[in-house]
């Protein structure tokens, strides 16, 4: 353990395959079969089956606080045996594999891209792909290839069109900002496509009441403990995006709040221009 | 870093345990106190409780890909406290660590036997076994000791007799083959015992169709993505097994499929035969 | 692989944030970007929501059978962003990281408390912390900084006084030894805070029933298996508490069993004496 000893690749893993079917073990496996010293980290295999919009919001949110170096398989794959290209992609000095459906593509917007490839040359993959499991079959062996030290270049051509995403943008008004629920988390908070920079900018340090179904808010709290147990508040939460929350309790329970629906922050109307009228 | 440096010895852990209850946590950490460089490798902590069966064909399907020196550990065993012996066994080149209940029985019928012994030297063990949780206090003792590089006959007497999971196999008829599912996973797609050589000599090269849960299915598909979203369709999956699946959908749902139900190959009688009838 | 090649630091990892969302990710990527080297190992992600006791009778059983110099962080954190301090611990040669909300301190009744103190220097934590997550920000980034070799002192001021849970203790009368649920598992098993010592001093060697939910059990089991399958027991557990079980099935169903319902012992009377009255 001496001051020059390298560390071990790191290979993390997130799937919608969940844990009760061979699915990850196999990768797992193959993984360690072609580089035995590889580090598996498990990010999650809790996705949502089938969707990649929730975990392309996961990754963006994940992968950026990996060391530079980190190899991310990433498999939620409706489109597997059909015509989508298996991409392996560079960006912010770290690696990602996996189908090119757009998986990646709100990490490349945080973390700029460095370069991508389709994965094709079947020296780097299991001799024989299945119809069903490229992430066993290819994009594992890829993975592992990887955490040999091949740079990605070698496994096909350049792909200089990964495929993207489409996210909702928020609608700014003068008097409005109309934004929408992005994600639900376990414990029932309810982030939005809100960021605290941009909020800040249109507030301008002018009052604006937070309104989300059906109930209105008087502006962002500080802690979720800055609130009684089961109150309902808004914050801005460790992605730097505003949300709406109960302390200790479920939003998404409590108001029936979930991913879509608009949350929009309103000015508060000087109230002696009111007295006035 | 050096090529001749060896990597730490790989254990995998397979349970029935979920991850609620400090089970799984207790093994580890059992684990890293006899033998602090193993790699711990999380296959499936969501094994059907007390089904030994499930966790064979999971096993089966995940073993084979690991390189050879893997340490898998699996806990399935109801029979806990009871006669039922625990076991050390060497196949292809890997080693298995569990109860002597079958659980590894299909993954020895695709890598060959070369040895199993019974776990009963003390010396390995926790100094106290309780009656309740041999995972922490005699198998990952046990993987833990043949990790430091101990050879799986010192932990006790040979085991001649290893118990085997009776599995159904399917009917071969000439005009019927007769399967049944064996394995439905997260996404609902339902895997049969039937083989795609076995399926293919069968066939011989003409056509069939596929009755499961009273649909016909005409032909076996590339992939998913072949028919449209949420349509049915037959494939050879990853493990080479006929599987009902539902492109982006579950059979499982979709059909009411299960495990044990029937699903039957026959042949498409001769149009030109029915003609001249 | 000589003998005097150290391992890498084993920082282990519980929370209850689940794995639907980016929360442990993010913190295992911290953790690594710090400390390249740590060999994570996930304890549980599926602690109760806001829950700080079923944590720490977790960490309870877990974390004793750990080798000295594990660092745990845990974070069942309902306080986050609130007053309540983060806290570094060292008790019985591990090492314990997390908020100090009493989620440690069932470790301590049988480790050894060495000392306590307060995260706090910021040139240990990321730069920037957030309101709601400090699992990521702040907990992550001192367990890697342990990993690295830091002594716990070094954090900030110490603290005298953690914070500990008052846990139901056993009510003990000549004729009866009245305990209550303190742990469902995933079995249905339900453990008690009925220790076998405090049961076999009590008893003094004399026979007894045990009362749970209207239930009347003779005598305590020396394994699951020694009734038929689905009948009830009581049995001294892996955790050397006395427990309600049911053979290859759940307590917790069969009989409603759950969290704080009592468990009671009585003493059999004497059927001799009886017969004389």
């Amino acid at each position: 353990m001496t001051a020059s000893r390298r560390h071990d690749p790191i290979v993390t893993l997130t799937t919608d395959f969940g844990l009760r079917d061979p699915f990850v073990a196999s990768m797992k496996a193959v993984i360690l079969s072609i580089e035995k010293r590889a580090r598996l980290v498990d990010l999650s295999h809790e996705m949502p089956p089938h969707r990649v919009l929730p975990a392309a919001w996961f990754l963006r949110e994940a992968c950026p606080w990996f060391p530079a170096g980190t190899i991310h398989v990433a498999v939620v794959d409706p489109g597997v045996g059909g015509p989508r290209r298996p991409l392996v992609a560079k960006a912010g000095g770290q690696l990602y594999v996996g189908p090119d459906n757009g998986i990646f593509s709100l990490v490349f917007q945080k973390a700029p891209l460095e370069g991508a490839w389709q994965i094709s040359d079947p020296k780097y993959l299991l001799p024989k792909i299945s119809r069903t499991f490229h992430g066993r079959d290819l994009f594992a062996p890829a993975a592992a290839h990887l955490a040999r030290g091949l740079p990605p270049s070698v496994f096909g051509p350049e792909i200089l069109d990964p495929t993207t995403l489409e996210i909702p943008g928020p609608t700014v008004c003068p008097d409005r900002l109309a934004g929408e629920v992005v994600w639900v988390d376990r414990f029932g908070n309810c982030a939005t496509n809100l960021e605290e920079a941009q909020v800040s900018r249109w507030a301008a340090g002018e009052p604006f009441t937070i309104r989300a179904a059906s109930r209105k808010i008087r502006g962002v709290s500080e802690s979720y403990a800055s609130v009684p147990a089961g109150r309902l508040l808004a914050i801005f939460n460790s992605s730097g995006l505003l949300e709406i929350a109960c302390n200790q309790a479920s939003a998404h329970e409590a108001l029936g709040l979930k991913e879509g629906d608009p949350v929009v922050l309103e000015r508060v109307r000087n109230p002696r221009s009111k007295g006035k009228s």
